[in-house]
């Protein structure tokens, strides 16, 4: 491969991923605008935000759902980082517990 | 709402939920594929794995497809955790710098 094959590589790969992550802002707003209900109901009958077991179910679907190549451990730490940012979401947002 | 009424709201949402993080899984998966070819090309030019231009850029795309409710800086922490994941699978499987 030449220096411009690498580059040309490189460039086409770029657009590929810059596609993926706009799809997935896009997905990732979809998800918070279900929690923004979800923070409605539970605000609506003073329920808490933080519910173990459901977080537990959460873990469980992306796990069984996770083909690879990247690995459970990673697939779990991006949601956890996910999840914490739409639990402070709720959080203010919906003035829930 | 009764709480019968408020338990079926919430179990509609999460369904909903799984069926996005199953999708957000998916998108994962093809994102860290690209990214090794990516790793792939890198390591066959003896090119870095770290490149702080680009990573301006993955930032700067995520942030124009932005349209809410996520918070821009939401969205950069995400993506810090994703693109993170994503560097040390490419260095892990690729051997590249």
């Amino acid at each position: 491969m030449t220096v411009d094959e690498a580059k040309e590589a490189l460039r086409a790969c770029r657009d590929e991923i810059d596609g993926i992550d706009r799809r997935m802002v896009a997905l990732l707003n979809e998800r918070s605008r279900v929690v923004e209900r979800i923070g409605a109901v539970k605000a609506s009958m003073d329920m808490p935000v933080y519910e173990p077991k459901r977080e537990d179910a959460v873990y469980a679907n992306i796990v069984a759902a996770n083909g690879g190549p990247i690995p459970h451990e990673s697939v779990r730490r991006i949601f956890e980082r996910i999840i914490d940012e739409m639990r402070t979401l709720q959080r203010t947002r919906m003035g829930a517990k």
